[in-house]
Parts: C-alpha cells; sequence; structure tokens
C-alpha cells in the first residue's frame, strides 16, 4: 500500500513558477506571489492549517532537480557542496530522493533528512522513496517532478492552493496529464488562496 | 458606471471547451464534463445557487461567434436562417451582441431576446452592450469572447466552476491576459464543482 501525494501552489491560470528562472529567481519572475498565503505574518487561519498539513511529517520525499539547486553536475561549485536552499536542517526530515543525470553520495543534514540522488528516472526515485518511506511519499515539486508523476499514473492525491493571480507565462502542471478522474475531497479558502484537495482514482 | 461580468466552467487544467471542436460537438472532447454540475437534475444546492446566479436578469450580452453557431457569413444554411442553439425562447431574455465579420440584420426572439451583429471588434460590441444594457453586461462566451475581454482589461468580475477533470487540450481564456490583479470575493463548492468569485481591480 503506497500513498503519493503533492502539494503545489498554482495562479489562476496555472502556472506553478513564473517565466525567466535564473540562479537568483529560481520561482521566476512573479512566482514569489504564489507564496504570500504561507510565508507572510500572521497567517490567516485557513492558510495555517493548510501550512500545517504541507509540513505535516511524511515517509520520504521526491524532487526534482531544479527544485534541490541551480547547479549541475558534482552539485559543486567554487570546491564548495551545494547543500539545497534550506540550510542545515531542512524542513523535509526524512529521506529526500533528488532526480538527476549524475550520481553523487547522498549528503546528510541536520533534523534527519538525507538527500539520496537517483539517476534512473522517476519511476527509480518512486520506487526508491516508496521503500524508504513505507510507502507515504510526497513530491515535493517543482512543476516537471509533479507533471512527470502525473503523467506516469502515479499520484493520489494533489492538494493545490489558487491564488487570485495571472502571471501569464511558466511552468504548468499539467501538460502531458493522462489523469482524468479527480475526486474533490475538501476546499477552504481565506484571502490569499483557494485550497483544494483531490483524490486521484487510478 | 459599467459593470462587465464572465462566468465560466473551467476544467482544473485551465480549458473552457474541449479539443477538436466541430458543428456536432461544438464544445469539444469531453467539453460536456465541464457541465455537468448545472445540467444534471437534481442539482446540489451549491450548484443550483450558481446557476441561478449565471441565469439572473442582465441589461445585454456579448458573445462570441463561434458560441452564436457553428455558421459563417450570412448565418443560413440550406436556406434556413440560423437563429441560435437555444430554440425560440434563449435563456438571455435582453439584448445579445454576437462578434462577427458579417453584417447582419438583428434577430428578435421571443422572450425578450434580440441577436445584434457587430462587426467592430470588442470594443464596438461592449460600447453597444454597455449602451443598450445601462452599463450592465455579461460576456455570454465562448473562450476567445472572454479572453478578449480580459485582454482589453474590459472585466469586472470573473466567476469560474472549476471542475475536478483534466482536459488535457483544448480552449484557455487566460491567454494573452494583462490583467494580474484579482480579489476573491467568494467561494463555495459541491461535489461536482469548486464555485469562484473574483473582482478585477482596473
Amino acid at each position: 500500500m503506497t500513498f503519493t501525494t503533492a502539494h503545489m501552489s498554482i495562479s489562476l491560470d496555472g502556472f506553478v513558477a513564473g517565466p525567466d528562472q535564473t540562479r537568483d529567481d529560481p520561482i521566476g519572475r512573479g512566482g514569489m506571489r504564489l507564496h504570500h498565503w504561507h510565508l507572510d505574518q500572521p497567517q490567516h487561519e485557513v492558510d495555517a492549517r493548510w501550512t500545517a498539513n504541507l509540513l505535516r511529517p511524511r515517509g520520504a520525499y521526491v524532487m526534482g532537480r531544479n527544485m534541490f539547486g541551480p547547479i549541475r553536475g558534482d552539485w559543486a561549485a567554487d570546491g564548495e557542496q551545494w547543500r539545497g536552499w534550506w540550510g542545515d536542517e531542512p524542513p523535509y526530515h526524512a529521506p529526500v530522493f533528488v532526480l538527476t543525470h549524475y550520481e553523487h553520495e547522498p549528503i546528510e543534514m541536520d533534523g534527519g533528512t538525507t538527500f539520496h540522488f537517483v539517476t534512473g528516472g522517476i519511476g527509480d526515485a518512486l520506487a526508491q522513496a516508496r521503500a524508504a518511506g513505507g510507502g507515504d511519499v510526497d513530491i515535493a515539486g517543482g512543476a516537471s517532478a509533479v507533471r512527470q508523476v502525473l503523467a506516469a499514473g502515479e499520484l493520489d492525491e494533489l492538494s493545490l492552493d489558487i491564488i487570485p493571480v495571472l502571471l501569464g507565462r511558466g511552468e504548468r502542471i499539467f501538460d502531458d496529464t493522462t489523469v482524468n478522474e479527480l475526486e474533490l475531497v475538501e476546499t477552504e479558502h481565506s484571502p490569499l488562496a483557494t485550497h483544494v484537495r483531490y483524490r486521484i482514482t487510478r
């Protein structure tokens, strides 16, 4: 029994990141506007509940290479090992399987997070994460990782924070998706986001 | 003082009509799945409320040519005048301004609906509808008409019924949109749809 989820903030026109992503602006132009609901303080009570849900303990994670970091190859620059965006203690507290084309030793962080590097593609990453996490896996992002899992028909639950903003361009999660049966499980809203949770029948 | 609205049913991946639209299937492949919430009987109480809102009396309407009918030119085939999809008494009960490239005399229907044909583009259609409707105008659809009004920055309120289905391909309403400030006014949901209403600041 496995359970695979993803939770993404998405603009009303369907983008989870803005255009023109760079090393200094990894979320793309306007992309930060998708994240005020969980970053701004104080939070609306509804948004706090969905943030807590996003941060609840999980068995393991799968993460795309763009979400792990802007560096390719050995994840090192200027002799320094890249260890992700999150400082010494990332918020995952579990094994995180990073999709990449380059072999790399695992990187153990404080607080229980270990980054593992998987070169066998999304199926391999999912299998390793499910084995490590007792079947309980969250796709941490970004857009491409979620898109691949959706396209593979391997997602059980999708939570979206629909933000009342139009980005015009950027990265979508639904291109090439073969899934078309979803069941609305829950929805709540604050002034900043309409939160929806869907169960996917596969 | 004018107030211009649109109300569209949209798939979770952003399509208001399916792909491969034809004369026999004007809403495209899978497109009917966007409309069960207001067509299926009995309706969920929430869906009934949003249907009533959709059908409330309005001053005037603007409609794209694809929504009026599949026929071009003089809107006639086999010697028969095309009078829309809605039978003798369309549900508008007000002047409806149809975007077209071809001049045509107005067509007066039962119940107060008159179809007027406007060749001057979206700005002309909006001006005529606002004059006829005391400023109160709804964009009846389809995708292209709503897209043009959004792109022109002329929409005050957008209601969407977000349907838990992924169509994969089809017609979008947000391409080329310049608007990016929306305010969530209201949201409600049934098992079939998450209804959201946004006010647009212009």
